[in-house]
């Protein structure tokens, strides 16, 4: 996959996709990662890239020129299909089915805005407008960073075990049951019997109701997405009725 | 504001901060940030922080001790009142009001998990489980340093002009109007005549029109939250009508 990301901090986005799982997916050439400091494309003199709003108001904002001719470059190297993606926090938000979406794709662009916003002819230049969530941060790239990585990890052979994608949280439709690992006990707080009885069916059952459990208590909107098994749908009665005895 | 990150990869997390905005808060002492590598806390061989699930499974989990003794040194240090921050997809969704929360404390610390997931016990040592959103990610660090980044930018004097944090989307409950700086035309594409003649009642009735008309639009969501003053009423009217005769 081909990733393009336009930005005012090209150190800041190559770093932080240098390590972990994406670095080394990018080192197997199965993401190939470029970014353009659209500041290079700047005619101004002090190679500014924004200027104030017409109407007036606070805030300098990102003008078209720039981000037209780096868009321009992107699209004279690989002239095919691609999604091209702006940051905004008006956008759809993103989740795992958008980002299963775009994992699907070829040829991926970033637009990273930032200051305290952009002229609006940017849009133009857009297919999909996507939103980290309900918060303002100070720019647009920490967030491509983010949405790259929930990409990259479901793009066939990034991650090691090929199980693990799908065994996630949000991929199953519920959030993940406890886990635990060594020791059995740390500071007096020991790991639950059944999960060191060797007993796989008991194993199973109890992390299919914990799970269950667990997006019962924290995200009921979850479950009223979902078509549960009649074990689920027997679990949540047991689960409710627990609740209700406490 | 003090600023601990447990992490697994201080480099990224110092990197990704080191720039832009939040990156000039710290140069400026407003933000005191800290990165420990937990992996230091390793009594292990090989400083391995991760083990095999009890009870079987794919995957690797981060064990307790090494975060437990990463935050032990963290108390030590700043024995306060502390935040403990667990970014976890099955915690509260992370938004602006969470952000404008924690921008109220002193000491905020951010747990990364990474791997498949980590020991349940771990969660005893948090105040608070956050999720960025419904979508999964190869680690914590991008998702602290989103976060970091908008609960900075509300910490008084960090943002350049005071008013920027206001004025922005979801601080006043709608999304931000569409703006546009020089040139007048570019390829074609031109800057709507109201923002140019100058009349600032009319600028100031447009842009509150759009903000509007774009939450209308998007994020309709928005306007059921909110109590609309009486223009507001009297436009979204007007909007409704437009889009009707479309």
């Amino acid at each position: 996959m081909k990733i393009d990301v336009l930005s005012l901090f090209p150190d800041m986005v190559q770093n932080g996709l240098s390590q972990s799982i994406i670095g080394k997916a990018i080192d197997r050439d199965l993401i190939d990662l470029e970014v353009t400091d659209f500041r290079d494309f700047s005619v101004n003199k002090h190679n500014s890239v924004d200027d104030a709003p017409y109407g007036g108001g606070a805030g300098m904002l990102l003008r078209p020129q720039p981000i037209f001719e780096a868009m321009d470059q992107v699209n004279a190297k690989n002239p095919g299909h691609k999604r091209v993606i702006l940051l905004d926090p008006a956008g759809v938000t993103f989740n795992q089915k958008v980002a299963e979406e775009f994992a699907q794709e070829d040829h991926l662009v970033f637009i990273c805005g930032h200051y305290e916003g952009y002229d609006e002819r940017i849009r133009t230049l857009v297919t999909d407008e996507v939103s980290l969530g309900d918060f303002v941060v100070t720019g647009g790239e920490l967030g491509a960073m983010v949405m790259i990585d929930a990409i990259s990890r479901l793009v066939p052979g990034v991650l090691g075990n090929e199980q693990s994608a799908v065994t996630d949280s949000f991929s199953t439709g519920l959030l993940e049951h406890p886990q635990y690992t060594r020791p059995p006990e740390y500071r007096g707080l020991k790991v639950p019997e059944v999960l060191m009885n060797g007993n796989h069916k008991l194993i199973n059952e109890w992390r299919e109701k914990m799970s269950l459990k667990r997006t019962y208590e924290r995200r009921p909107d979850l479950l009223e997405k979902m078509t549960l098994t009649k074990d689920q749908l027997h679990w949540l009665q047991e689960i409710k009725q627990e609740a209700a005895e406490k």
